[in-house]
């Protein structure tokens, strides 16, 4: 099942994908939805709502527009660590994303204005989409926690990341985080392992990697961070990037009002961003 | 005025202290009460709910259980950054922390299980409590969103804190942070300078210090954090912790069960924590 969350009339909807349809629910997001019960193809855990909507040209929401959490993994793909000449970790790297920092799959991304930063990257991202509550999960439970994936690209203001230590400035900024389409119910779509991950900017592929890359797959981060706290329905984990920033490039490049990127991981879909100024 | 959060009948209710009384106030906690409209001592956005409670004995809630965001600042204090032998930072360092690691005022402090972790430290910190949304403000505009002060004990599971370069994971435990008693609001506090902080493990003080040590002012920190992201009403942000944490002493000193920790604000009051397993 692909559930979405849309703005209507103001306001925003759940909705489940119907061939070229989205039936609208009876939930404002795809988190309410998930807070009801367990979402798979045969089962929806909230009513329908009466109405349906054109999927294309539907205004869509961030997928989970104010989760709990929102987790980002550093340093997790083999390729992007020999890309950075990091050695591979024993741990997964945690920081934290604010839910303002998130905006709409076809929404622009916001970048700072240029006295404030011009060193906006960007980072294709597969994103763990949590179903139920779990704490101290066994690697199966962490498995079965996992409601289905979604596309995140973890835009990176590069200058605040690395103002001091700690990543999560140049990792919050408002309106720069796209989020969507659709999360992707893991009885269609498996563990997220094995899945091409793209990010293209301006008609030219600048990360191009798979799942497979890795170093700590999505159950595994799940079950960790478990350890350290309570999962919820909806909190969104974004399990890193592969080679290919901007930054790791010579010269560095970065992103400018204007430009589109695309953001794409198979079985789920793209994100179609343009950047703009905030 | 002071500002509470209460557990009454399995729900929160919000209140304002009055003598040694609270008025229960028609809100579920204080970050409704904040969302509501501006609050100092002269005026409550909220309407009066029937009852009182008396303040000793009350069952106190973190003062904000579930703030959009908490963020954290680290090496904040001229002797804290002596202690640990870092230069005075240029800009301030952030890092994230989830509503549920929060805890209240008198609650247990839930430490991990010694095959987890055996190295939980206090932190003292001066917590601001945003109280209207803010974005991009002058130091004057920053410090108007501030709707006052609370204390918080920025337990910190060192293990996991310097297991990766990023300190989410050692600062995000479960019912690890205690927060509260009451938010007081500037008007009675002033702008958070000039207050003497403490923390006491067992009747002995392990941290001495006074905000006017810290390197970032409550209002330079929300300045430049609105650099960054839209701030709401009932966000938290710990301003840092001064010297005499346990992890910088020799021998290094750990919290363990049955240990309680006094952690007190000039001005704002105190939390009373026991240290529990998880």
């Amino acid at each position: 099942m692909r559930l979405v969350t849309v703005r209507i009339d103001g306001a925003t909807r759940a909705g489940r994908v119907s061939g070229d349809e989205i039936v609208l629910l009876d939930a404002p997001d795809v988190r309410a939805v998930l807070e009801a019960g367990p979402a798979t193809s045969g089962t929806v855990p909230v009513a329908e709502a009466s109405g349906t909507l054109a999927l294309d040209g539907a205004d869509f929401a961030p997928v989970v527009p104010a989760p709990d959490k929102i987790v980002c993994v550093g340093l997790n793909y083999r390729d992007h660590a020999e890309e950075t000449n990091s050695a591979l970790p024993a741990a997964p790297t945690y920081f934290a994303k604010y839910r303002r920092a998130l905006t709409g799959p076809c929404d622009p991304i916001r970048l700072p204005p240029p006295e404030v930063s011009t060193s906006a990257d960007w980072e294709v991202e597969l994103a763990v989409v949590i179903g139920r509550e779990v704490r101290n999960a066994s690697a199966d439970e962490a498995l079965a926690a996992i409601a289905g994936f979604t596309v995140l690209n973890d835009v990176s203001i590069r200058d605040w990341q690395m103002r001091t230590t700690q990543f999560l400035a140049g990792k919050t900024f408002e309106g720069s985080t796209p989020v969507g389409p659709a999360l992707v119910t893991t009885d269609e779509i498996g563990d997220g392992r094995g899945l091409s991950v793209s990010c293209t900017v301006d008609g030219v592929v600048k990360q191009s990697s798979n799942t497979d890359q890795l170093v700590f797959g999505p159950a595994e981060l799940v079950a960790d961070l478990s350890t350290i706290v309570t999962l919820d329905p909806g909190d969104i984990i974004a399990t890193g990037t592969p080679a290919g920033v901007g930054m790791a490039r010579n010269p560095q490049e970065w992103l400018a009002p204007g430009m589109v990127v695309r953001t794409a991981i198979e079985g789920i879909g793209e994100l179609v961003n343009t950047c703009a100024g905030d």
